[in-house]
């Protein structure tokens, strides 16, 4: 079933389980992806950023994709296509969603600067890829440094009937989702699918400001799905409780360069990963950073369970 | 009195208060510089990139830190002299170091890209200031665009006598500081007062890893100068409960572009400011901002009785 | 009298003489700027980026600017106020118009990436120096880092009617003046002056474009006023001989960094100059510089007399 | 037969032809790489940034590079390998080395700042693909946004025993190869080939400082050779002459953005590409455009014959 801008809830970005040796952990794939599907993901993005996908060769991408789609069932599945050149990107695009994928996520290259160039680069993408694949902005200025304002992503969302979903992770972002759900009020600009990234960082918030959930990795992602579920119920208050709970350690895992080895670090922990080993180039812990990665997971235990007796 | 490397504690980053027609506001600037006093702070910054420096008149700054100066007694206060251009810094330097300045702060212009740039522009500037005038080096690479690697640091502060403390915010920062701390056991850097910044978003490890205290400016200092001091006694859970309490508000108060309106907000409501007004070009904060904010505040209150009652 | 929309020819960005201790040389500013009359330049820009503008104490700005107005009679003279904030900004541009500056320069700081933003800064800036005063637009990409669509510059000159200029520096740039050109054909933009910088490397076809002329500052500044000249009366072979004959040594000159080196060197060839100094931080020639430059010169005087006799 | 340090001369980066359908038009394909061969090209580069390399599929890539070194018999083919990931570096890495490759360029990703991050990077690279394949340095900070230091060259240099080539195309860029030589010859660094890019817009003083030759693409790649045989013979003067007459289109050509359209024009010109078709993005040219171009291409064909009768 292709994505559409009805998706709601939390897609974790999965991270790609590697042995130390630094082949593919298919065990750790399986395993994986079950616990995506038994925590009650609403999705999943796999071969996005912080999936090392650039350090996947092609073979290996599309064997990815094929085993998370085979083993999630029926949840829809995200696929990251980014690539220097519009020859792959249509090349991996047309093939997942051969495989079975829900759309594809697009993110900007960094070299772009104007409104004009970000709004014909996504034009162009289309066309390279075909107007039947939905896809998703990703809006990541931090990573990307590509900036795009409310009214570019208006002009992307209205010049582009398949654009479904904005990944948004701008920072700050508040004002920028408030800012499109006007747009969609006032008339100017078609509803479509808002998931928030950033690591969670702002969740809380997101969700109340028109969100629809989260599309990011953070090592608990039973979490985001918490926040999410509480605020759609109307319980503001719990959903901060549970989210203040979390916040030193989401902290610490959304640190540039060094987030992902704490998010495998911890996956690894909860037993999840067999390893944490990521392929060069890699972001790597030191002893002192386990050390307070541990501490705050003992801290976190007091506060939710799941962290329990995990170091 | 100069500063020297054994500056320890809290060195908030004052703000500059205007009232909302754009004039400095002298009765505010009194009241923050005796707040800053008054909760215990170990000296001041002032003239830094939160405090708005480039929208001062050169003499507005100098009556800025002539007043500050006066009203803070004995407090070291280190001045801001980041300018386009070596005369204009000279120019400062030397009129705030007459006026009685402990030191002055350069952050590198962002064009700086390899090593040598960099080493060689913190030569230049020192002599064009003078030797004699005790210097902090920003390491902000997120706002600054300019990366120095602990090595670089270590040039500069070996090359420059009168380097005597780093103002540390670069992102992810922790190993950094581990690894100056490292250079000078090993002898081959020697000792420097390292202040960590970034909003105190991760003070509660960086004096853990052997930071001497913050240089910051959140709008509740006292916490960061109850995090030092816990962390001076042992006392660290206890640091890390206050500092956990105020996360979520820090957290909100650390987005680019946005936080500094959320600071001056916060110290209006808390009595310091009369407004919360900016120069141009100002961040601004939304009404859902503002009621986000006023959340935060409430649900800090219950965990530290300094932020209830204010709204 | 104040700068219009009808500026026309060449307006020389001057550089600034300094004696080889760094203090101005108030005689060569003298002959630099008697030079520039005695040539035929239409007018002067002062303090602009080749002027070494951000190495100047205010004062010292200012009494340039009062030497050059004194000194160049009727001439309009632009003097470049840029500044990192609009405080500085305002009180740069407010002094030089009272000492009779024909309008004022102004280049967006290099953090601006989306249209809105360089949109808004103009207009902030135009809030801040006064309505009366007329400004010229820097855009200038290869340095400045800001990307300005022919679209925005549309909006900034609509939304500000005290506009009056363009400096055009954008590389490749011939196509936005075509477009400009457009706009102001359909009607959709009021005319504005379009003089042309990046060293004059492309102001053969610039001004077939539609360009008014040249405020660049290369060494010969009388080439660029014969292109100018020479296409105005329709002698386009003969602008295009005059222009490749100098194009070998205004490649030399145009290489970023030791651009202004060489401009200074063969000014001091020239005797216009006294030394070649530049101010910290300075980009300088070796020795087998100098000997490229001596030769291009000798080539040069083969086919422009007024290179003859330099070395 | 693998390359070596000892390379000289010119090695042209070759477009990819296109049909105006975007196939790759294999008829100009074969005439592009045997006109190479017949005007006396010492090797040449394929898939380089101006080869469209991100545009192809990786199976066109592969077969591209088979037909190239089918063609042009034994003169050594250097393929760019550049990648957003090692995976696919390697993997490309391996396939071409199989097919026949002397070696292989690779440029750094623009995320990249400090010297270590460089140093760092190209130690990967190695382990990625392996010791034995001999390797091009790309120092290209106009368009990659890295700046090496000459050390930070001597680093990888001395690091990596497989690197055998500088392609550099620094801007400006004399200094540095004077300082790469200097190396050499006080012993701190082994001999390496150096040969120049930048569209060749300092050919002319380039080799006089010490480099090898070019590796550019040039539409004239004739006056490439020319310019590298006639200093080499000593006829200093005779090559400038020939340099001249060129560089009024060669600057032309070099526009960013725009270059390889008018590179492409004129190869269809003269009559060696069916087309001047790019794959998206692509740069275009207005018929303001051609114009310009064929009056550039008219001029120079007084001066050198070989431009004759094209326009």
């Amino acid at each position: 079933m292709p994505l559409t801008n009805e998706a709601r809830g939390v897609f974790p970005i999965a991270p790609t389980p590697f042995s130390p040796s630094g082949e593919i952990d298919w065990a750790s794939v399986d395993r994986l992806f079950d616990f995506y599907r038994e925590i009650g993901a609403d999705g999943l993005t796999v071969l996005g950023i912080m999936g090392e996908a650039p350090k996947l060769e092609a073979e290996e991408s599309v064997a990815l994709v094929k085993r998370c789609i085979a083993r999630v069932g029926n949840l829809p599945v995200i696929v990251g296509v980014s690539a220097p050149g519009f020859a792959a990107m249509r090349a991996m695009a047309r093939s997942v969603m051969d495989l079975g994928a829900a759309g594809v996520m697009i993110a900007p290259p960094s070299s772009l600067r104007t409104d004009d160039q970000i709004v014909t680069y996504y034009a162009q993408a289309v066309e390279a890829i075909g107007t039947d694949i939905p896809f998703v902005i990703q809006d990541y200025p931090l990573t990307l440094s590509v900036v795009m304002t409310p009214g570019v992503i208006r002009r992307i969302v209205m010049d582009n009937p398949s654009c479904v979903m904005l990944k948004h992770e701008d920072w700050p972002g508040l004002e920028k989702i408030s800012t499109l759900r006007r747009f969609q009020q006032d008339g100017s600009m078609r509803p479509i699918a808002i998931l928030c990234g950033n690591g969670g960082l702002f969740l809380d918030f997101e969700v109340e400001r028109g969100a629809d959930g989260a599309n990011t990795g953070y090592a608990f992602p039973e979490m985001l799905i918490d926040v999410v579920r509480l605020q759609a119920r109307g319980e503001r208050d719990a959903a901060h409780d549970i989210f203040d709970a979390h916040l030193p350690l989401l902290r610490y895992e959304q640190q540039p360069g060094v987030g992902l080895a704490v998010r495998k670090y911890v996956m690894m922990r909860r037993g999840i990963l067999a390893s944490d080993a990521q392929r060069k180039p890699a972001g790597r812990l030191s002893e002192a950073a386990v050390a307070e990665i541990d501490y705050l997971l003992k801290r976190l235990a007091t506060r939710d369970p799941r962290a329990a007796g995990l170091v």
